[in-house]
């Protein structure tokens, strides 16, 4: 049985009006008179007549539709995020979709390449891990899909972007761990081809020179996204004799590893290791100790670049008003506060 | 300037060949030699070809695309959920949308009314706080999209349902605090409408009775989705003269305002007032106390949503076929437990 199908053709039959009428009338055209709008509506309320998106989009209407791009959901920066885009979106009358890249390269082209006829009116986009190359992001240009990028981005790109100050609250997270007395910093990182994971460790690097603070390459390890492999390098790193006396970790699901290597080694947090994490976790204040964070202005963030895609799909260049919303330095028991 | 576009006219002219046979070399039609199928795909490979989503569709073809319906990101429960979901899906071919209705009605409304006209080819569907009646989803299945509930059902729509043994957690978790010295234990539910909250509560309600416990109705508390007013209606209750010794909080995101709460007024937990949650979260061993939770298995119910939904899309008739996986209760310190 095909599905029940309510079209035009049905509406002007019904009403005995032509079906130019009937088009006209639904898209509130001056040559319709009111009292025959009024009857086209209310005919097409009650038998829940739809326009056909597809056939719309053919006519090289809008879909009124923007799809987010982002690495993964289960972290808080990124749910914060979406709520944030969400709300500035809903109430601009678009619909979002969002798609996950489970930080694979090849997933992130095979969504911007579903977004590259006319499914999209605009994307938003967090770039995955992997990506270094920008091939597949400049074909999207190249259909003249607006972009904007929000906190991993590529900067070889000519698209608007919001981002945070990542390279200054690098610096300012290892200066914290120095003022509270490390020596030793260690750095938890994750890939290199991630610009804000770049710019966290240039920070640190910065920091690190800046205060007269040893660098040592055995500091700095390259976390992945699973869990129990992270639990095993810092795990490692912890182990070593001449152990980290501070850690900055520059992702929030670093936390857990981090937290669970310690206590079993049995290594004080924050007596015998002090701990900074980019994090937006909701509950670190209730972790035991309670967790010094980095907060990234993860709502702000999302809302920015919503907003910069609002205009880019008007038509308007947003290429360079670039964004930058400072994050939070939160000082709490992991690095010693009294808390 | 219009989009660049390389569609089959553009390569038949390139190939001196005729718009059909093009389509059904790029259709793999055995009537075209595998000769000229394979210069048909250099070619299109080469001009970064592709099919028309919406062309195709008018032709009624698949979007080869499942819409994902949830309330929030913002819970380990979806996020996780989420990530079985593609799993299962990935692997099959399909493209992932999420969507997020924030707990409206008004969003699930215009969600699935969007997925109604062949934009998706089946919906995984998890429902708001706000949703009580079926008109919207019924209307769904009206237009033969396949679709398959997860967690939160409405009982009365005929679809496949995945879901985890609410009843059953919800009086285990009653009895735990009951096991572990609570007499007075109070339940944080939220809206009325979800079939998740009313089975959690119905199972402490039971277990109440068949433990000999008193029910006092000041016990029951209803949460909002917002941080602050659900950490006031905590805050009210821990104040009562006669408070409660025990509290099951039956969604995640009450963790961090129970805590907060309990800290603010000075109440120890496990001590003075014990605490279980129905929480996916990783950190869970990491607060202070230790949580106790029911763990949802997510991941587990998303991947059997998927697959339901998968049979569903080849014509098979899931429905009757539910899934119930069970949660675990894992004891930590916020009961009492050594840890």
């Amino acid at each position: 049985m095909p599905p029940k199908q309510v079209n035009i053709r049905a509406l002007a039959r019904e009403l005995n009006l032509s079906v130019s009428t009937i088009s006209k009338a639904l898209r509130d055209s001056y040559e319709i008179s009111p009292a025959t709008k009024a009857r086209v509506l209310a005919l097409a309320a009650s038998l829940q007549y739809q326009p056909n998106p597809y056939a719309s989009s053919l006519r090289g209407k809008k879909s009124r539709t923007v799809g987010v791009v982002v690495p993964e959901v289960a972290d808080s920066f990124f749910s914060l995020a979406i709520n944030g885009i969400e709300s500035v979106l809903k109430a601009a009358g678009y619909h979002v979709l969002i798609c996950l890249t489970h930080e694979q390269l090849d997933n992130e082209k095979g969504i911007l390449q579903e977004f590259r006829n006319g499914r999209v009116d605009g994307v938003l986009l967090s770039i995955s891990r992997e990506t270094a190359d920008a091939g597949h992001i400049r074909a999207l240009a190249e259909q003249e899909v607006p972009l904007v990028f929000f906190d991993r981005v590529l900067d070889e790109v000519a698209a608007a972007k919001v981002v945070t100050n990542d390279y200054e609250s690098g610096y300012a997270a290892t200066r914290h761990l120095a003022e509270r007395g490390c020596r030793d910093i260690g750095f938890l990182g994750i890939s290199n081809s991630l610009s804000i994971s770049n710019k966290r460790m240039e920070g640190y690097l910065q920091a690190l020179q800046d205060l007269g603070l040893p660098f040592r390459e055995s500091n700095i390890v390259a976390c992945s996204n699973d869990l129990l492999s992270n639990y095993r390098t810092i795990t490692k790193l912890l182990q070593r004799r001449h152990r980290p006396d501070g850690l900055v970790a520059s992702v929030e699901k670093l936390t857990a590893s981090t937290y669970q290597a310690c206590r079993d080694l049995n290594l004080r947090i924050p007596d015998d290791v002090k701990v900074i994490c980019f994090s937006n976790l909701e509950i670190a204040a209730m972790l035991q100790p309670s967790l010094t964070t980095i907060t990234q202005p993860a709502f702000e963030m999302g809302k920015a670049a919503a907003q910069l895609l609002l205009k880019a799909m008007k038509g308007k260049d947003v290429r360079g008003g670039d964004v930058v919303i400072p994050s939070v330095l939160e000082e709490r028991g992991s690095t010693g506060a009294l808390h």
